[in-house]
């Protein structure tokens, strides 16, 4: 119990900092916890009889696989286990091989060995596909091929070794798995499909300041842009976070809602509609600080199929983003599709001589494309 | 001799792939040199009586640190260097005083201090300014750590250890540096250098095939797009691929054309005003799928002046991507900018009741705000 005092004080200290840091803490206190854990192997007697010094590569496991989130942790912890043997056994042929030879071939051999393999390992960590999901893999078997080869020439029971560490690394990932997922897991599809929702939302935000920036400046004739266009431009630079996210995601067993064979490459094909959508939005902006505005009478003119438009933009987006969240089929699409077309065809003849109609229209048809995409 | 007839062979079936690969070939072969130098540390024996079993960290070292860019290479061994010594520094001080209080209030100190270091460094590693530069050292001081306060239960001589470990991943860090650094060494900055300069070749090209395509479609009546807009795409998702050479490129010494402390970030900066060019082509090509055009005549009415301002713009970015390729100050800067803009007030005067008329506007701004950045 004198072990614990601490962890309540530090973790009250830390939690009076805003609130979304608490999931951050929660991580640290797990990774405490595991290397606490871990470390039983070296500090009580009876199992670093057993281990002896390879609890070294327990401790080393679970430093370097425990992740953020359980994907990311269970992604890691594969691709180190399916490269420690995969290294370890080509290691193994190869040591055997060099010691049949002998003398000085034995040293070429082991040379030529660690170089041919490295050099190709390497190469594979740079080809993308391999690099997006099994980079990892790839260094750890250089890294225990090589230990392997060159140790067998020094170490005289290199199989009993090889299994020693092979059983130790795989304590560390049991511990961590452990850890990692019973005790307050984050799951990265969570944090993919709440990402993708609130999107939605967000998006509806900036439509709705832009439409209400617009008619303001009619009145107040500066042109001072006060609208926040911040939270859009993050859903621009979303992609390689969703592309993670989605790697991640799909090495997290079944969990909560999401069942296996999840089709993650949907949220991708979502998050790329979002995101042209988002460019939309951007040079709507553009158009905005324009200093060459039409007079205000012209714009007022425009101003209420404008709105017409924009508020069934905004309801389509928030309906969207809501039935995403709650992974609803959502029903009245087709109608909210052709309703909303019909709008922007209207809109389009009323406003097709006003600078802000290209953007709309242009929003109408991103907003086509994705309700096309989410209808497949 | 014999050691390297393969590395011809393996090297010349490489290389018949497509030529960009040659990178990623010579950095495969720098990676077997230096994993075969490294390896010379157990198959030579007076290397081997010195370091003994501790070549293990070296070899190690080289595996993990050895990466594309001179500049990740030197970043992940700074880092590397740092979070050992921390690491090993406050491990010997917590190992030296359990050993002082002895008996079981020793384990509990080293479980104790395992568990707070742990989770002070991993709550560290998710702050985003830690996480973009020092994340790596985060991780080593964290193994370390451990791997020094536990052993100091059952080693007795703790700062030989650490001695010895340290001088051998000095030994694995100097190989990487060596081979990365004087052998065909690949700059971060080099690379990200060339990747903005030739970004303005790439969106030059999307406008003049925008253009092109508009009054294209003019004739043939039908609405085909064959454009090819993924460069500019491409343009718009590289804010991580930058974010992250720009970092690698302040781990760099002085190289080449780049002094020390370069202007690293107005690299960044450059790049978001060609991100935000890009989204301005994106919507123009949004304009152009648009189905319901304006006629073929209104379209024939704006031509002129849209090729005048397209080509002058397309020009001028050629212009600006030369100046930055060859480091140059772009004397007829100022000329141009007020070149383009009076042309660009021009055109909206004739053009402002077409929809294209919107989205060149839009794009003269970028264009200002660009021309406006680079003044800087």
């Amino acid at each position: 119990t004198c072990q614990f005092a601490p962890l309540s004080i530090v973790s009250s200290i830390i939690s009076m900092q805003s609130k979304p840091d608490m999931r951050k803490v929660i991580h640290s206190i797990k990774v405490g916890i595991a290397l606490v854990l871990v470390s039983l192997l070296y500090l009580l007697d009876p199992l670093y009889k057993q281990v002896g010094d390879n609890a070294l590569w327990a401790i080393m496991t679970v430093v370097v696989i425990f992740e953020f989130s359980a994907g990311a942790t269970l992604g890691k912890g594969l691709n180190r286990g399916i490269g420690t043997i995969l290294g370890g056994g080509l290691g193994c042929l190869a040591a055997i091989l060099a010691d049949e030879v002998g003398g000085i071939g034995n040293i070429i051999i082991v040379g030529i060995s660690v170089f041919v393999f490295g050099a190709a390992a390497t190469y594979s960590r740079l080809v993308p596909s391999i690099k997006r999901r099994y980079e990892y893999g790839a260094v750890i078997f250089i890294l225990t091929f090589n230990l392997v080869v060159v140790s067998g020439l020094r170490a005289d029971k290199i199989i009993k070794l090889a299994r020693e560490r092979l059983s130790t690394i795989c304590m560390g990932f049991a511990i961590c798995i452990f850890i990692n997922l019973l005790i307050f897991p984050m799951w990265a599809s969570d944090e993919l499909h709440n990402s993708l929702a609130t999107r939605f939302e967000k998006l509806a935000c900036c439509i709705e300041e832009c439409l209400e920036e617009y008619f303001r400046i009619v009145n107040e004739k500066e042109n001072q842009l006060s609208a926040n266009f911040s939270s859009c431009k993050s859903v621009l630079q979303s992609k390689s976070n969703d592309e993670s996210l989605v790697n991640f995601s799909r090495w997290e067993p079944w969990h909560g809602k999401f069942g296996f064979s999840y089709p993650w490459d949907k949220y991708q094909q979502i998050g790329d509609a979002t995101r042209e959508l988002a460019v939309t939005i951007v040079s709507l902006q553009g158009c905005l600080q324009y200093p060459g505005q039409p007079s205000p009478a012209i714009r007022q003119s425009i101003k209420e199929p404008c709105e017409v438009v924009g508020s069934s933009l905004v309801w389509t987006l928030r309906q969207l983003g809501g039935s995403i969240m709650k992974m609803e089929r959502c029903r009245p699409k087709a109608l909210m599709a052709s309703k909303s077309h019909s709008t922007n065809i209207e809109l389009s003849l009323v406003t097709s001589h006003s600078i802000l109609g290209a953007a709309e229209n242009g929003e109408g048809l991103a907003m086509a494309s994705f309700v096309f995409l989410l209808m497949k």
